[in-house]
């Protein structure tokens, strides 16, 4: 009887101190919630071994498939209307095969190094330009975008879940930034309003910049790759804009891009913690794995903390 | 009578303020300094026409020769340093006529083309090796550097004038930047300890980085530039790092290197200020200037703030 009076009395603590309190309330109650509360509030204790210093707390967090939906990549969304605006000022820009191939949907086309063509797509529609030119299209867009599965602005399509995490970790001195394979700018336009990230805490995939003269005095994105911020770019990314490794991260399963910024952090001196978000709710956003399973095996392998948004996510927008 | 009174009054409030509150104390009163003080207030003053929001105050300072000393510049007595420790392990090197140049002094040889030279140099000493143990090479480095002409430790040069500045700035919301053409990872050894300065505020040249894998987990430093951090190279930088227009900007004359950068922030829709260090103290610094005058000359086409370390400085360290 006393084991039970002592039981009682602890559910009620554990629930009045969710009731009031609960900073991730879109996170079903559970193993997983626990072990990032726990995480946080270890290494956020000044008497713990594990204390980790505020300046060291860096959290990376992916964008597409992590942050919002990528089926289709968002980016790819404004890719077509970028293109399509090029077309109608240009017709005869549909000689090239690439973007026909766009235009018509030609998935065959690119079923030979897609990597490659759309490296090519990027670059066609977003460089060659000034950069306010481009910074003002990706700002039309973002006013304007519907996703088609959800039919609502893709700027309401934040992942509620991580959004309290993000603000959640920053409450806790936590310093967050997004890490992706997007280009950086078209990110910087909607990563504080939708995920509270200021400008300089976006690191992405860039162009090569040339600044164009005291007199006209602005930058001209060149049609040139200058990085690319997926798989091992990840973490040559942060080690040049933030000169240290996470002790937080954040990925998803699609394609193992998130896997070497994940295992990049667990050489950090301090402890971390990884979430690999795993898209298995078919009816509230989609169902997709890796052909080979690779980021799934990479965080059984090296203890990843794997996320399944049917089972762990009691909301996703 | 009554205006002697008016002035004796206004004297005594004014050096009141001062005494109590003079955020700039080794910066002598005058022009310069009301006019730095003036700019502050104005755009930090939320009624005002100029007010700045927070997120959009970013100042960019420059390092060598803005920061501190730079005759000889620290990153080339860091350079020597690597390149005697390398000929001790192998003696051979100095059959490359580039390295026997060094160790000769022999200006002759970099007479003709030095910034070349140089940046063979950089990657010779500073490259090809795990990014730990370069930050170890030049955390020793700063333990032990003394500069040549004070005879005191390279860490004890920052400028005082500077460091109040940028405190005076952190304290009004700014964000305080290095924008430098020394290498990124050398300066954050020192940046938050000389200059408060946080790694990730740190923006300069940078070398060509590899992520080894998942099992050996660390950056390799590749035998190759990456960006430099110098003239244009400055706008593009702080397009990439920050993606915004900074509002303050520090440079000095030497090579005409910090003229775009002053000249980028005055794109900004916001107010902004620019200083442009002279280096005109040979007794208690140095005292040089530019062939062309060219900074100087664009100091005056647009309006850049000189600063006479002689005149604008009681104490410089």
């Amino acid at each position: 009887m006393k084991k039970f009076y002592f039981a009682l009395i602890f559910f009620f603590i554990v629930c009045a101190g969710y009731s009031q309190t609960d900073p991730l309330p879109s996170w079903n109650n559970g193993h997983l919630k626990t072990s990032i509360m726990e995480f946080v509030n270890r290494v956020t204790d000044t008497g713990s071994q594990d204390f980790i210093p505020e300046e060291e707390r860096i959290a990376t967090f992916d964008n597409d498939g992590t942050l919002w939906p990528e089926m289709p990549v968002i980016q790819g969304l404004f890719l077509i209307d970028q293109l399509k605006k090029m077309i109608s000022v240009n017709p005869s820009l549909t000689d090239n095969p690439l973007i026909k191939a766009v235009i018509d949907k030609d998935k065959e086309y690119f079923a030979e190094d897609p990597e490659t063509k759309l490296m090519e797509l990027l670059v066609i529609t977003m460089t060659n330009m000034d950069e306010m030119e481009f910074e003002k299209s990706a700002v039309e867009f973002f006013k304007t975008a519907v996703y088609p599965k959800f039919n609502k602005p893709v700027t309401e399509l934040a992942y509620k879940p991580q959004t309290e995490l993000l603000a959640y970790l920053r409450a806790n001195g936590f310093k967050t930034y997004i890490c992706s394979g997007g280009t950086i700018e078209f990110m910087r336009q909607i990563s504080e309003q939708m995920y509270g990230i200021p400008r300089n805490q976006v690191i992405g995939s860039s162009f090569k910049y040339r600044y164009t003269g005291l007199d006209s005095n602005y930058i001209f994105r060149e049609e040139e790759i200058n990085s690319i911020c997926d798989k091992e770019g990840k973490p040559v990314n942060i080690q040049l804009f933030i000169g240290k490794r996470p002790v937080f991260v954040a990925g998803n399963v699609r394609s193992g891009g998130d896997v070497a910024m994940m295992r990049f952090s667990q050489g950090n001196k301090y402890p971390n913690f990884q979430i690999l978000v795993n898209h298995d709710d078919a009816v509230r956003e989609f169902e997709y794995s890796e052909p080979d399973n690779y980021s799934l095996n990479m965080a059984k392998k090296y203890g990843f903390n794997v996320v399944s948004m049917k089972n762990d996510w009691n909301r996703i927008f």
